[in-house]
């Protein structure tokens, strides 16, 4: 059966999206995956609707000029999100636009818009899901119609699915992860010797760091990948403002360099446990890890996540934590589980 | 919809299954999913059928005297599994006798006997994947059936499903893992200055390492885990013996103590990597990890499986080796698997 796509957003991670479509397209198709871009819009690059499905070669060969995709049969400049969902007759729109920190706007409103006209959502933005996951996830029910985000937490490491799916029947007590790639890199390269504004400065060369790069060293990126886990594999109601944060920016370089010579390493690490009474309590701290914790041995730009459990004490997995072409695989593992 | 299981064999795996249903019964009805085991049967202690549900107390009651389901209502002493299964009724045959290092019997026959009567069968035994996986798959696939077997690798672990579901879409090109946890246990315990025959003497005493721990010591167990991965999750049809096997029993005291002192561990590590031309070459191999190897901090019984991937690199997922209950887990999530 065809699957109809909307594409929301045209950056890094939809057109990496795009790419593998266009590469491994025949293969899934060999599978009985048959799927079929209807539409994109960007606000950067305008709008592209084809009923019979856009040319991928076409698509992913524009240039990253603002209104490149008037050159395309059926585009245009404009780029009216909502007006493109109800227009593209898609069966899903794959969100990966951008969320503030404040509400997850705007893209917390296409998701919604997008599950009120009947169709299942995709997305990697954490904003969505941080603050209306269990929201989303009933408009979506109310329409039989599924709401997945596999790509917010780990990029496409099966995080979520690990947790719901191969862990079904084994309650998750609580987890601790590494789960920001940009702290652990800094970390690393102050335990190798830099201080801690150069290893920024080549975190920021690598394209691992933002400009501003508070979210990431301040640990509030950390914050809202928490919520995630806690509300939507643990059931849990927060809010990011309830997970107690602290980040790596409280550390000193000295602290993390002697930390080494005794055999620990700090790490950065977003946490949730369920307390006796059933609530659920957050934080994210910088802690000392002897060499036997399981994300101890998590470097780089690597993350992890150990899951506490029931009937099988701790479950950890451990991969790429970003990048574009993980991120968009995490949006094809998202279609493949849609029933 | 009510699922009804016949047990074949009750040692400690479907022991601890039958405790875990007995245990949280109320919880999976609560969600939806009924299960009823209808027949049990073991060598030892004969068989009982009760096509209305065993009664799970008294089941797991039962003292380990021979002949002990006598005492059971609907139960007798003597144990044919094949007309047990015949008989039951039941959706589902759970197996989880042994099976020999030569062709995976008993177990293969009561797999294949189940499944051509048209049942589901879950196994925990790793003979019967090891030597006609793809067989008792086809088999399932021709009655419209599933044949299940997560279990048969690092317990309820999710590797198998973790494998074939999570990374569906994303083609496994090798995998790397640590699979026995005696022969990790042994090596960690030689590390920390205990003797080769000490640290074996321990294991058997902690009940890790059996009377005749070659097949642990040997690799011949980790042989057969890689034979399950290659063929079930990669598509390979290699046999045990294709796999290239060494044990740990070729390494001196001296040799793993050194390797600590330079930074570095000895690991047996079980592989299997997908070749140019398509097939799949496997070994097992003590081999020397250095720090950052995602397998390096695998400690103790802990197992762990790195799954070199298309589109994600390198993901690795580590949890618990073995344990009754562990395993036990595994039964539940495959049953809960089932469409």
């Amino acid at each position: 059966m065809e699957i109809r796509l909307a594409l929301i957003g045209f950056g890094g991670v939809n057109r990496a999206f795009a790419e593998i479509l266009r590469d491994r397209g025949p293969d899934l198709a060999a599978k009985g995956h048959h799927f079929k871009i209807c539409a994109v819009c960007d606000q950067r690059f305008g709008e592209v609707v084809v009923q019979g499905g856009v040319d991928l070669c076409r698509l992913t060969e524009t240039t990253s000029d603002p209104g490149a995709f008037a050159s395309l049969v059926g585009g245009g400049t404009s780029c009216d999100v909502f007006s493109i969902l109800a227009r593209s007759g898609a069966d899903v729109a794959v969100e990966a636009t951008y969320s503030n920190r404040v509400d997850g706007e705007p893209a917390l409103s296409h998701c919604r818009a997008a599950l009120e006209l009947g169709m299942h959502v995709v997305t990697t933005n954490k904003g969505p899901v941080g603050f209306a996951g269990h929201e989303l996830t009933a408009i979506a029910a109310k329409h039989n119609r599924s709401f997945r985000f596999e790509g917010t937490v780990m990029s496409g490491t099966p995080v979520i699915r690990l947790a719901n799916q191969c862990l079904a029947g084994n309650p998750i007590t609580g987890f601790r992860g590494v789960l920001n790639g940009t702290a652990n890199y800094v970390l690393g390269r102050i335990e190798d010797g830099l201080s801690m504004s150069a290893s920024i400065a080549e975190a920021q060369a690598l394209g691992y760091a933002e400009a501003n790069p508070d979210a990431d060293l301040k640990g509030w990126d950390v914050a809202l990948k928490v919520t995630i886990l806690a509300n939507m594999v643990m059931g849990g109601s927060l809010v990011p403002e309830n997970v107690a944060c602290a980040g790596i920016d409280e550390l000193t370089e000295d602290k993390i360099r002697n930390a080494i010579h005794e055999g620990l390493r700090w790490k950065l690490v977003g946490e949730a446990n369920r307390s006796p009474d059933g609530t659920i309590i957050a934080s994210v701290s910088p802690q000392l890890l002897p060499t036997d914790d399981p994300l101890y041995g998590v470097s780089g730009a690597a993350n992890a996540v150990t899951f506490h459990t029931e009937l099988l004490s701790a479950v950890t997995v451990s991969g790429p934590g970003a990048g574009k072409v993980e991120t968009a695989y995490a949006i094809l593992s998202d279609l493949l589980s849609l029933k």
